[in-house]
């Protein structure tokens, strides 16, 4: 199938720049140095591209990621980087065929991990991401109230969310150690192997945690542009132009089609005036006509693509496959 | 089913405003006065409960919309008010077992409805809301050239959007009235007997329009509470509490089950924070605790429910209903 067959707006992958993000990483981070976040694909054909370059451990934010993820048998060891209270969700989750580990930041959510059945957990720590996460001198009591719930309590973990925004180099590099500063004295209280933190922006820079949860690397965020990382824009949507006034032009992709939390998207050889419910309208540096075709790249790849079915891998102007976006919802 | 039994994040509907919102419009644009879009809702069933109520003609921006409309029986009588030029969706619409009108603004999507072996067509007109639309001065001119490639033009159509957000109300009649002189003009040029326009936030002050294409109605956008209209409220999210800290508490919420394009959404007896992919931060005003359910209402209603894959129908703590939400991507 080639690209101009595909019914728009359709979310394209590009093949090659999807590859080297992958390669870049595997690279840098080998093996369970890299825990790979599906929440920013929510696909479990993308994530076998990540396990066939070694990474076979994975993070996910969703009990329907979880499911998903050890469905695909990519079930080696699941990590839910969240925390759930849901006593059913819970239970399906331990009677999965797959090693599982939650999230824990409470009595209640331990209590409710062990009741339900989950065997081994991770002390959530806030490190200042002001979200989920206990306070880091309150880490080794939950990890000694999980232990006496019969839980095994594999080390501790820290989202340092705050620090991806940060532009400025040497400040993002600062502010990552203090967080793990802050980690890593919880996991003095917490014990076991694990420090889990980090993500895309700094996976370069967090040297103390043991596996970093990048996800946004493998399609490629424009709002980290900033970051100058050996990842790029693998990510993109083909829309089809639809209408054309003198001033401007309206293409059928909008913002039920692609995130604006990050921002207006980029359209290429345009500027993107606005976006409604299913239309992006845009200036065109040069006259578009209906019928003509437009590359709209999203700011932020993780709700956008939840809001598709399906990928399609690119390369060039072929389809050389496509995926199902199978992990979506909770 | 109680409302208790609900995994989180669940999209609520308020059975009980939901009903009264329905009945206003009804009382107010009877049967076919009201041509009730389903972009807001995507749910057969719920434009089966419109249709209960006498509109038996609906709005889609979409041709899943369209398909889905029509393979639930409610295919009276179906505009497709955007515009579509993919040949294999048209000759999909023109076959199915509905009665279909497209909405056609140029040369290139006359010629591809004709081919397509679309029937009916509206000549959609430009009134200020940059997007769609041919200029007014052009509508008869397309109209002409419509039926000389054998397509019956029933008319017009022209969305005044730019209107909607107006807050004071004389301004925003003034602005009604100016849009649709643009469109009667061309009404006059195009001839038919339909003027379709409109939407919730005027259905009251359009009294040019023949049709009014409302949909947020149903399910109300607080982003509308500024123009005093005799809907209210109807969907919110019910969401679980799962992280408390000094100052702040956590819910399974975030931006991929609620759209933030009009700004974050209200948690009821709380100050949001901010939203991220899985998660709302807020401050409480009264202390929460770890599994403690919540109420957030989403700013805007359209692309939050094309977020989730169903909705529940709620009286009180009981659920009556739950639909599928079936009309979902394109």
């Amino acid at each position: 199938m080639e690209i101009q067959d595909l019914a728009t707006p359709a979310l394209i992958v590009d093949a090659v720049a999807f590859s080297d993000n992958l390669d870049a990483m595997a690279a840098a981070l080998p093996g369970s140095r890299c825990r790979p976040h599906v929440k920013a694909h929510k696909t479990t054909a993308l994530a076998r591209e990540q396990a066939k370059r070694g990474h076979h451990h994975f993070t996910c934010a969703t009990p329907r990621e979880m499911i998903g993820m050890a469905g695909a048998g990519l079930g080696d060891d699941l990590l839910l980087a969240n925390e759930v209270v849901d006593p059913d969700r819970l239970r399906r989750l331990a009677e999965l065929d797959a090693r599982v580990t939650v999230a824990v930041d409470s009595n209640e959510t331990i209590a409710a991990a062990a009741s339900a059945g989950i065997r081994e957990v991770l002390v959530d720590v806030d490190v200042g991401c002001v979200r989920c996460g206990c306070r880091p001198d309150d880490a080794g009591r939950l990890a000694d109230e999980a232990r006496a719930r019969g839980l095994e309590v594999r080390g501790v973990m820290g989202y340092e969310g705050h620090v991806m925004g940060v532009e400025d180099q040497a400040t993002r590099a600062e502010q990552t150690e203090q967080a793990m500063e802050l980690l890593l004295a919880a996991h003095g209280d917490v014990g076991g192997e694990i420090v889990s933190a980090g993500g895309t922006c700094n996976f370069d820079i967090n040297t103390w945690a043991t596996e970093i949860q990048a996800g946004t690397y493998a399609l490629m965020d424009t709002a980290y542009a900033y970051a100058d990382l050996p990842f790029r824009p693998a990510l993109s949507l083909r829309a089809t132009v639809i209408s054309v006034s003198d001033d401007w032009a309206v293409a059928d992709c909008g913002l039920k089609a692609l995130a604006l939390d990050h921002g207006n998207p980029t359209v290429e050889g345009a500027t993107v005036w606005f976006c409604s419910d299913e239309h992006v309208t845009f200036a065109p540096d040069k006259p578009v006509k209906v019928g003509d075709h437009v590359r709209v790249i999203p700011a932020h790849i993780d709700p956008t693509v939840a809001k598709h079915e399906r990928m399609h891998l690119v390369d060039g102007e072929t389809v050389v496959d496509t995926w199902e976006v199978d992990l979506r919802g909770w």
